[in-house]
């Protein structure tokens, strides 16, 4: 039998956020690997294998799931929210780039998600309902000054910004580092909204003024948006709407 | 009866890339407002009104909505791809800002759905796996400087770049001018992938280096994505993937 590899996104944590191309990827699966909280989200049935795996081994976690498919499986890797946004997709083509030829031959497709800054973005109102940016605030990855310099250039464009990763155990001083040089490049009182677990029986949104965020108001599961200089606060009973005007003059 | 207003997120065009939790909106709905090829993807039932409106109403749809909401309707606003992203939900909280006062009051939720861009992204691999931006090209909303400052410090700031709208029938010479912009300010061959009508029948991907690049291979219907300086290419026996590795050294 042919094998294949599906990347698929399981959205942010609720079920009603799961695409049925994903439910129906995860149904025909015969096996699932991913980061140990993801692939606890996938019902065990008779013919299914679970792999779940520690945190940042991606790429061995991406070479297994290769190999599986390579040798007639029907692998599933699954993300949280999407994966092509800072998630398994990119660390799967970097396997397959490094690895043997015939991995490139194989049936290798990419099931998309509801990633956490739309989803964060929803529970808000619109704060990405103009020009954004999405940035992945860890800096396993990259130097702290690409960061750095990402966040200044994305105030002066005056995109709207979503950051991922914002505060990791390992690293806690780069939020504050972030929230620093965004009141330096700023200036303003824009709206922040920080979105912990959203579609999830946690879920706690908040909206502070730039100058008022606090580094420990993000966790590992907080999503932060920022708005641009044109982002909008509709004040109301309850929580706030939190809008990007679509028009600038 | 209380009324309440969703704005929900019909993704790209195939039925399995729409939300349960959108579907679950659509069938309780006693009325859906929207752009009349939106609203022709809603099934007719006994119970329910349609009320397609055309193009560039966004403001009228959006008051048409929020009164039938507030008399006690349940209405469900449908945009393409996320309502969240260069779609309705932003003029939705337009018109309630500028709205009676207890329009602000109304149950008004957003269903996120996979906007373009990451539908897009998926068919080509994982080009957005490192950091991003998503920039309307119409210049309907904002004035041309505008676009060309973001494109040229989106080019500083070495993100990938996904674009909506890249070309109109009112304003085709707009698409020519972001090529020539980025020809300037990128002086590579970055990957540009064109995706035509994503996860329909007439989807179409093309891959090309940045000075290939013409205005004609885009229409209203293409999502195009423009990778960073570190965007690779994986060649193989039919379509290549394109990702953007996670690191940066």
């Amino acid at each position: 039998m042919t094998g294949s590899l599906i990347i698929a996104g399981l959205g942010p944590g609720a079920d009603h956020l799961v695409t049925p191309e994903v439910t129906e990827a995860l149904a025909q699966a015969t096996d699932i690997v991913g980061y140990i909280p993801y692939v606890a989200r996938v019902a065990e049935r008779p013919g299914l294998t679970l792999h779940p795996s520690d945190n940042r081994v991606e790429i061995d976690r991406s070479r297994h799931a290769l190999e599986m498919a390579a040798d007639g499986r029907q692998v599933v890797v699954v993300s949280s929210g999407d994966p092509g946004v800072f998630a398994m997709a990119a660390a799967v083509f970097e396997a397959v780039e490094a690895g043997p030829d015939h991995w490139r031959d194989l049936d290798i497709r990419v099931a998309p998600g509801i990633t956490a800054m739309l989803a964060a973005a929803a529970r808000a109102g619109a704060p990405l309902g103009h020009d954004f940016c999405a940035i992945n605030l860890s800096d396993n990855l990259k130097p702290w000054a690409l960061i750095e310099r990402r966040l200044r250039l994305a105030a002066e464009a005056d995109f709207a910004m979503a950051f991922y990763n914002p505060r990791s155990k390992s690293r806690p001083e780069g939020f504050a580092r972030t929230l620093d040089v965004l009141n330096d490049a700023c200036g303003d009182a824009r709206p922040v909204i920080f979105a912990r677990a959203v579609s999830t029986p946690e879920e706690a949104i908040r909206v502070v003024p730039l100058p008022d965020a606090r580094p420990e108001m993000a966790d590992m599961r907080t999503m932060v948006i920022v708005g641009s200089s044109t982002t909008r606060i509709i004040t109301r009973d309850g929580a706030p709407f939190v809008y990007t005007p679509r028009s600038v003059a």
